[in-house]
């Protein structure tokens, strides 16, 4: 893959704040970027030029937005695969969209996990209301049912803690075709932020740990308290499955630490083929962010050798929590961001901070 | 001054690369901007989505450009000091106008460092062919002319040897109102970066020290090699500066460090009432940029206290030098910019790199 040039356009599918900080980052290396968006109001769009409000099934604005593009990616993994294919048709869209086609169902996904050599949660398909109480029977309770498509932040799931939750569980999730996991007691859970080039080079970040408050993330720190060894193995489990995917890209994948003893010190959560909230504190709190990595792998570009500043905490701003960032401003250390989204709903990421601690780890020069 | 709420519009004056990192800084913190250039190929123009392509003398343009945004600022000096009165009777403009006035001018400049009690190379008016002969017998050479208005990097000086170049140093400056400097032989060139807020608070960044080719800095390394007591005094020297001006928002003073045992230990150069270039080691070198501490101060925000990561080098990346941006990419700890200029021109300002090393001074949590 030859590099592209400085000022060549970089094409974005989504206009949240994913895509926000993919085009700042863009922009400090002389990119520029082109965002398609269906909502006219998404925050990203302040920060470019060039923009497509259309819907992912306007195949004529998909390929204006094409022909404009160097290069396509996109912010999430939900955006529908057949555009992610019309797009690649006309100019170069990586992560590639088989990709997506994958991580776009959780069934199809854990299967890829466990074929690239990488452990997941015990799971069975569940596709009718007979499959549900056939699979209950198999695994026990409790056990978590969650649709195979386009679930995330908790929603699309349902705890089950007996056999008589199984009929509300189904409704919950609208009868649509889910699986049933096995609920895991697990000691933490952590994330490994990873980029991969074209040629197969693989840089990660250092493992972040993460804690979640109604099943949405709420803080990463950085180092995870883990083993070395854990660690070690999490980055290349990691490396196991983007190179499953011959991914180019960030990538990431968050794990659950078993508790000591367990048969699978690590078992893979959940893939996201894109970059992720469990990696912001890399924008404040390393020399190159996951952001700047990404687009260094999408462009052809050597990715870096990011070097953490220090010991790293970062908060999410989720929904009413923005109102307090004045607060937040004050504290020495402590970088905001605020992602100018307008209307602040429940549940919804409105800003982070990160704050950095500690000597850092920079080599004498 | 009542704080602006995030999501307010934030205009600059000037398209280059100081209001594309003012841009990206003002985003950050959920703001928008909206950019006001004579020119439609400005590099700050790829990250925002609002612009006004217009003259500075263009009053409607003028006028509906304030009438979109809540504070105006600049990211140059030069821009006319009568575009910003007509802005400040619409909206809030900062720093006031008439810092303008007083910068544009070197000798105006000059004396009013000097009132507000800091030190200047000395200096003559030369309005005419006749008052140059007399000054260079005052002063003696060598010595250098500047035109009073319109200099930077070098531009509009010359340097007289002996008194048989004055016609010829004439010349150079078109017989433009100038000032003869005296030549210093200084140790060192240093710069303070500092924020004021408009209830007077002020923090300052760490004092830079600048290396100059071809007259344009070239670059710089943080901290400066003087002593903590001449740290001090280039400090508190600018807070007399920014406290005359009644100033708001980020400020730039260069001076000469002068040799051992010389009268005066600092002598102002140049004041720039802006973000400058030897702050942008602040983006990648400490946790608040000099960009920020700017949109912070006229948006009415808290200032924040901003943390070294380490010892910092800034390089510029000056004409063709850009080239080399590849070689840069692959240097751990280095992070580069590119402000996706296009033409390439000599001495033209393209990019920069911030290099990060050793241990940082990061408080324990």
């Amino acid at each position: 893959m030859s590099p592209l040039n400085p000022g060549a356009t970089i094409g974005i599918l989504g206009g949240g704040q994913l895509g926000r900080m993919l085009a700042l980052a863009a922009a400090r290396l002389g990119f520029q970027c082109h965002i398609f968006t269906p909502m006219a109001d998404d925050c990203a769009l302040a920060v470019v030029e060039k923009k497509t409000i259309a819907a992912y099934s306007d195949v004529a604005a998909l390929r204006r937005f094409a022909a404009d593009c160097q290069v396509i990616t996109y912010e999430f993994e939900n955006v529908p695969h057949a555009a992610a294919l019309e797009l690649s048709r006309c100019t170069r869209v990586l992560p590639d969209p088989g990709v997506l086609e994958i991580t776009q169902d959780r069934l199809v996904e854990k299967d890829f996990v466990r074929k690239a050599g990488a452990e997941t949660t015990a799971y069975i398909a569940v596709d009718c209301e007979a499959d549900l109480a056939a699979a209950l029977q198999e695994m026990g309770t409790p056990a978590i049912l969650k649709t195979r498509r386009m679930g995330y932040d908790g929603k699309g799931q349902a705890k089950i803690t007996s056999p008589t939750d199984a009929a509300d569980a189904w409704q919950t999730v609208g009868g649509a075709p889910s699986i049933l996991e096995g609920f895991v007691d697990f000691e933490r859970e952590i994330s490994v932020i990873a980029a991969r080039s074209s040629d197969g080079n693989m840089v990660s970040f250092d493992v972040s740990e993460n804690q979640h408050q109604n099943h949405i993330l709420k803080n990463s720190l950085v180092p995870a308290n883990i083993s070395e060894s854990i660690a070690d193995e999490a980055v290349s489990l990691v490396g196991r499955i983007a190179t499953a995917f011959d991914y180019v890209g960030v990538l990431a994948v968050e794990m659950f630490v078993s508790k000591p003893n367990s048969k699978h010190p690590l078992m893979v959560n959940e893939i996201a083929p894109r970059v992720h909230n469990s990696g912001h504190w890399t924008i404040d709190g390393a020399t190159i962010s996951q952001f700047e990595q990404h687009i260094r792998a999408i462009t052809g570009w050597p990715l870096g050798s990011p070097i953490r500043h220090g010991r790293i905490e970062m908060t999410n701003l989720i929904g009413t929590e923005v109102e307090s960032y004045q607060d937040w401003l004050n504290l020495p250390g402590a970088t905001v961001h605020l992602y100018d989204k307008g209307t602040i709903n429940p549940g919804r990421k409105m800003g982070h901070v990160t704050q950095v601690f500690e000597s850092c780890e920079i080599p004498a020069a």
